[in-house]
This record gives C-alpha cells, structure tokens and sequence, in this order.
C-alpha cells in the first residue's frame, strides 16, 4: 500500500477520465488516493444545477463570464481532441457505454465510495468565480500546500 | 540504475517526441523504462498499413469513425501548437531534420534496440477500436492495473 | 527539505502559472526545485526585446517562422482554453489581478529570489530557433541527461 497524487488541471472529458481511471485502478490496489482539481479541471466537480440559483459570496462580471463558459457538469466536458463542439464527445461517450466503460459521473460516485480524497483549489475557485456552493459534497478545500503535503508522502505524482 | 514510467496519452507529434525523447535518454542512462500508450497516444504504435485491410475483430460504426479520424501513422501526427493544418508540423519535421533531431519513427526504432517496455492500453483500443493487428509489433497488452505495478517500482512517472 | 522537478513543456499561459504556483510554493516550503523549460515552455523564458534585434547565431527561415510564432515574452502567453485571440487571457489575468494572485512574471522573479533552478534545453532551443541571447538572465543551459539527473533525486516530478 502506497500513496498517489493526480493534479486535475485539464477540463477535458477524455483526460478527466483518464485521472479518474488511474485514481479509482489505484484505489482498488489499496493505495490512498488524493485528487487535486485545479483550473479547468474544477468544473469536474460542478453540481448539475438545473439552472436554479446557488448562494454565497457575489462574482465579479468577469468570475459570471468564467464561470459560465466553464460546462455546468462533468458530463458536460469536451474532449481534449475531435470535440467537434460535442459530437465526438457524444461519439466516444456511446461507444464507451457499449464498451462498459464508466462514465465520468459513475467514476466520480466510485472515487467516492472507495475514499479517495477530493480536494477543489481555492486559489483556482477564486479566479474562476466558483463557490463551494456550486461543487459537489465531501470534497475538501485547500490550496498548494496541501497539494505538496500530499504529494510529499507520495510514490506516484502525476499532472493531468 | 532505476526505473521510469510515462503514460503517452496525447497524440501530439510534439508531445509524443518529448516522451520518447525522456524515455531513450533514461534507456541510455541504464534505466528500465515502460511506455503506456493510452487515447490518442495509442495512434503512436499504428503500423502504416497503406491502406490495406487487416484482420481481426469487426468494429462498430463508431469505432471506425475513431480510427478513420487517429492519424495512420506516428509521422502524420498534428502539433499541438501551430499545427496549421499540418504545415506546422510539417516545418517543424524540416528544423528537426536540419538539426540532426530523431523523427518519431527513429525514436520507437532506438527505443525497442534499447529495450524500452511499450505497453498499448488495452481498454483505449477497445474504446477508440484498434486492434492489436493495426500495431506495431513487440509490444505488449495491458491495462491500468499493469501501469500501476509498473509504476510502484519506479521513481519517475510522467504523464505527457 | 527535498527535491521537486518540473518539465515546462507547454506555453500555455495558464499550465506555465500552474507550475510557477506549485515550483514557488515548493521552494517556500524549503524544497529545492528544478524546472526544466522545453518546446513551447521555452516561450516563457524569453526577455522582452521591444523589436530591438539581439546578436548570436543566424537563425534558417523556419527557424524564424517558429521564433515568430512563439510569443514574445511570458505575459503574452495564451490561455489553453478559452483563449478567444487573446481576450480569454485578458480577462483571466484581470480576475487574477483583483483576487491578488501573481502574474507570471511576478512569479518569475520570485522563483529567480528563491533560487529555483530555471533550465532551458538547448535541443528545444535549436528547434525553435531560440537563442541564449533571448532567454533572461540567470538561467542554466542543459539537455535530458541533466534533468533526468535532477530527477532520480527528487521524489515529485510532474509534466506540464
């Protein structure tokens, strides 16, 4: 038993899977697992809201405009390549599905129950606009430090 | 002497030379060295085939569309900066030249002499509908499992 | 105290701050740092010259088209999402300046205060078409080989 650290720096469908995959694999092992979300990887985190108002601290107009061009769930990510404004997302989310491959949503539910620790960047939450309001429940807070502290006691680090 | 793992997930020209750049210089230095190639990095080990048809099992409509849109060969693959259409990889195929830099397909030739483990993802191939005929030979078939371990011995891992 | 290295290999305004942010908070936790500039990372490294022409080596045509095309100095840099012709970035460093978070080449400077080791390869350099003259002062000059080196002795390593 070891440990791993995954930065989520990336907000790309296709690369957020890949950390998820590599993060619940290492948790099956036994490894502890923490998940780093930072940048665009923090839309990962989103709470679908339905476009229902969430409370907390005002945004500037720059943070609505961040905020709002970020997609509003991780089913809502593009891939990093042949995105095709959607359609190749769709494409390999369909074929992943008959393939029983995981989605992103099921990884995330799965990173969950195996322990695996969440940590959105506060730094990252400040520039894009994202309140904790927004994320989703059980995952932590923190900034660089943290991550190094982590990574500090890690065997494998990796920057998605 | 120790041990280094790179998971190729990106099937940039650019990227995927650094990543075989990184893996012969620690190959030259002694060190055991594993590639998983994973995604789009899996476009890397494609046998150019010419156009002829190979065997094996029969792929969805998705899956096609996939593959037909992965670059044929690791010499086709696009930057990822300035690609232009391929006129930038292009120039940049001609400076490397000029400056006696290895093209990719020289770097997987010195990587196999070196002993390099290449590692072909196998849940990507059956997401992106590769098969193990339309690959390079020598190489192996694993998963995430596979890199884990591979990663556990090892003091250097990077994700490219 | 240990050892932290980072490959620089986009130049990607906001990958390139993710790794000033992680290499200054290492090096404020007392961790000696390295961070090895390569490719489009290069681009970070460059003093601005206001048009002015700098002496050295004469550079091939492509070598000029690839010098031109990198931008000219760290704050030029684009965003890797949303870059929208630069206005994303405008926007972002905007967000960035009213929640006090540090620009580039503040983090630069302080990087330079806390002694990071800054590297440009010298391979990427010939490619680009970079010359020494270019780069800001204070830097070391190496190939693989060196931060390899530097590698086997830390215990966090990350590609960017």
């Amino acid at each position: 038993m070891s440990k791993k650290t995954i930065i989520v720096f990336s907000g790309d469908y296709d690369k957020v899977m890949a950390a998820f995959i590599i993060a619940n694999g290492a948790a099956a092992m036994d490894d502890e697992v923490t998940m780093f979300f930072t940048f665009w990887g923090l839309a990962t985190l989103r709470k679908p809201t339905n476009g229902a108002k969430v409370g907390g601290k005002p945004k500037s107009t720059l943070q609505k405009g961040f905020s709002m061009m970020l997609p509003p769930s991780p089913e809502k990510l593009g891939l990093s390549k042949f995105n095709f404004g959607g359609l190749g997302q769709m494409m390999m989310k369909k074929v992943m599905k008959s393939e029983h491959v995981m989605t992103i949503s099921e990884l995330i539910a799965s990173a969950q129950e195996q322990g695996i620790k969440m940590i959105a960047c506060t730094m990252s939450m400040d520039v894009m606009g994202i309140r904790a309001e927004e994320l989703i429940d059980g995952i932590e807070y923190a900034g660089v430090a943290t991550y190094l502290g982590e990574a500090d006691e890690a065997n494998v680090n990796l920057f998605i």
